[in-house]
């Protein structure tokens, strides 16, 4: 015991060692990491009409608070079209809703959770048309 | 130094505190970080032979070599259509491929990578279209 905790502070790599041990990482290290689960749930939103930014903010103010309310989401991303233009770039849409799950019965949990059915309710009228693309990890 | 070594055994809580200290978190907690950088880069693959298992594999491991190949790619996901099946849902393409890079610099760096370039010239012949969304998070 006693020499373990000296090799504590002998430096990052004892740390790094230490921290293999105990089934932990550096938080710096979470970017480049696969994140748990295999269920990528990507919409994009076409606004009805596509030059309101009080629309588009309020859109994305909805979205923010759909993130917070249901847990099974693992990760949230809400992004606007960047400034890349090529022929193959679809710039149409307005907003960019993209979420990590789990798996697909967590994805379900989402689609009936009473906080993404509100959302629903309260937002749609923003919105002309909405593309989802469901992918699974291979 | 050894009462430290001693509460290192006692138990999770123990071990997260120790974990606090030493500026390390959780594996399982990086699912719900958020990744470092903004841009998300998430293209369709649709094939040319869209019931042909091989040329789907054949991009696959196009792309499993494209991910380990450029180092400004900060997370990268393969993945295939989910079950999901809903009037909203696309479910043509044969292969989603999402990336996440720091920053719209990192993603051009990316573009004219050699590795990229020479994984288009390899695999182009497999697909028949790609639609790309390029967005920023807001």
């Amino acid at each position: 015991m006693k020499k373990l905790s000296r090799r504590l502070f002998l430096g990052n790599s004892a740390l790094l060692s230490v921290a293999g041990l105990l089934g932990l990482a550096p938080v710096a290290k979470a970017a480049t990491q696969k994140p748990k689960g295999n269920f990528v749930h990507h919409v994009y939103f076409w606004l009805k009409n596509p030059e309101s930014a009080a629309d588009k903010a309020k859109l994305i103010e909805g979205l923010t608070n759909l993130k917070k309310g249901v847990k099974e989401i693992k990760l949230a991303r809400i992004g606007v079209p960047a400034t890349t233009n090529r022929d193959v770039i679809e710039r149409g849409y307005a907003v960019s809703w993209l979420l990590f799950f789990d798996n697909l019965e967590e994805e379900e949990i989402y689609q009936k959770h009473p906080v993404h059915l509100k959302f629903v309710e309260n937002y749609a009228h923003l919105w002309s048309k909405v593309i989802v693309y469901d992918s699974v990890d291979v």
